[in-house]
């Protein structure tokens, strides 16, 4: 199994980069090949003042960076030579079987999508993110590639969603929602009423429209949305789960008594951050392309990039996108029988 | 000053409704007239049980319900003598300065659109709500009404959201910013892009885009967005605050130390509840209608109702009304002169 590294994407990056790769490697012996993309010096000194030196590993040099905040299309287009687009073209090439970056979210999925396209019978990729709840992790999905979606792309990560929860999440039958307004049929608006519609007709296990008070009271394992919405969504539960932390921590500081109750309890706090924290689960994935491209957060911490190391290798050996594949031409199969069943010939 | 009470409204009507009401009564002498609309049987007992009587207070019959499920559209136009209808009826009628609802938010909104007619200069209300963040509190509009607005609409959130921080919350100059996926100018889809655009020339405090991760950390005080983002961003703040404090809970229980802890920081725990507890915060307000229209949370305590009566008489005082009218006109000047002023001729 070949994995390609941006090593030059994100607010860390190198260190944290080189850092998460080293233990990536040093913990999973079924990679075979290892490329860190960037440039090559700032990634062997990185690589020196850790020691580690591993056949596996290889260098590929790249001439430009990708900032943070560069413009995504443009930024694809004027810096061919970038970390970023080496790393893809490796896995376009099929140097390589999936892509982990850091970088720009813009920019990874511009260019994950220019050069990898889409598998057969995937009309629009997806960015699926997985979110812990007390009873359920679940995958939401879109969570940022595909501002302005048709219905038939949500069906699309239905589809693709519910193989997500089977195949990485292990949940034998996944329950598929459409994240609304409220949990009834007719609440939404246009695109989330057609994708409701449509995907009933599907075969997944769905149930139906769920609102945002839902999301973490174990009703569905995986919830469709438009990237704009799920963009949203998800950085607004990231920011408020902070911000109860935060503002807990001030809290236990106003005197002596809660202080020491805050001592007493931190294995608590401890334990409960681990659950909910996003570097634990190892960055979203951006399903639907023709390749295995992860994109781990910004400020990720080597514990963050080591993860989404993990989470591509998954990918790759449950050969996800063959499966994806596959459930599609199913899926367009049924829709076509419905299609003639319904024809009056 | 003159409150119209649906007295039926809500998870729990009538009683937390009534208590809520009671409570009110109590505390506020400047209200000079409470209509508690609904079925007078239940309503008398419930004040019956409390004790409670006070020349203020009048029950107003309504022989209706319009259930928290029913289809908004439909049960406004089959129902109504419903509690719901008859209390915004009184403030069409001018016998009430405000309706304050804890029903069925979509059939809220719905007839108080169409009873109520919007403001001069305003072509769609939008339901906002304020949020509770540790360097200051913002509003967050449009969480529900306007499902597939223009971005003027989202223009005239942010004139009607900026009055709203700077005379309910005592803000001087409230930041007033649109939600996208990213901070960046060039981040969103049309609808925020062009609503980008047009802020930029209202005279506003227009601080530009943000995104979810950016809503606690006391950026802007308005936040404007389409309803079906705002709802579901909403909801999924206060899902995520409650699922972190029930998880919190679990942690804290799995042995004698943390347990011990727990008890020792519940003052903690308890200030913080406090401060983000929807309840302490009044409900959300349809601003932009003609008339002061405040919708308290489905599953309100006695706590929630009295403090959207408060809510309510605060916009009442204010005079908030007259001064959207006064805003909008200013702001269609200011336009017009522009129009002018770019005009060849």
């Amino acid at each position: 199994m070949r994995i390609a590294v941006d090593g030059m994407g994100g607010d860390y990056a190198p260190h944290n980069i080189v850092v998460g790769t080293v233990s990536a490697l040093r913990e999973n012996p079924r990679i075979s090949r290892l490329y860190l993309v960037g440039d090559p010096a700032r990634l062997q000194a990185e690589l020196d003042r850790l020691q580690f030196r591993d056949s596996r590993l290889e260098i590929v040099p790249a001439s430009e960076v990708i900032a943070m905040d560069d413009p995504p299309v443009q930024s694809v287009r004027r810096k061919p030579d970038s970390s970023m687009c080496r790393a893809i073209d490796l896995v376009k090439k099929r140097d390589a079987d999936a892509v982990v970056s850091a970088g720009n979210t813009g920019a990874l999925l511009t260019a994950a999508h220019l050069k990898l396209r889409t598998l057969d019978g995937v009309d629009r990729p997806g960015l699926a993110a997985v979110l812990p709840a007390p009873h359920n992790e679940f995958v939401l999905m879109d969570c940022g590639a595909n501002l302005e979606p048709h219905p038939t792309n949500l069906v699309q990560y239905g589809i693709m969603g519910s193989l997500y929860a089977r195949q990485i999440l292990h949940y034998p039958n996944p329950r598929v929602a459409v994240l609304s307004i409220g949990s009834e049929d007719m609440k939404g608006n246009e695109l989330t009423l057609e994708a409701h519609r449509l995907l009933k007709a599907t075969g997944l296990n769905f149930v139906g429209n769920i609102d945002g008070h839902d999301l973490f009271d174990n009703v569905a394992d995986v919830i469709v949305t438009d990237a704009f919405v799920g963009n949203a969504v998800l950085k607004a539960c990231e920011s408020t789960a902070r911000v109860v932390a935060r503002w807990l921590k001030q809290e236990l500081k106003r005197n002596p008594v809660r202080m020491l109750g805050g001592l007493l309890a931190r294995g608590a706090f401890r334990d409960l951050r681990r659950k909910v924290d996003p570097d634990e689960h190892g960055g979203a994935v951006l399903l639907g392309v023709n390749g295995v491209c992860i994109k781990a957060h910004g400020a990720s911490s080597p514990l963050a990039v080591k993860n989404a190391i993990r989470l591509a290798t998954e990918f790759v050996e449950g050969q996800f996108n063959e499966h994806i594949v596959e459930e599609m031409r199913r899926f367009h199969e049924k829709i076509g029988h419905n299609q003639l069943a319904q024809s009056p010939l």
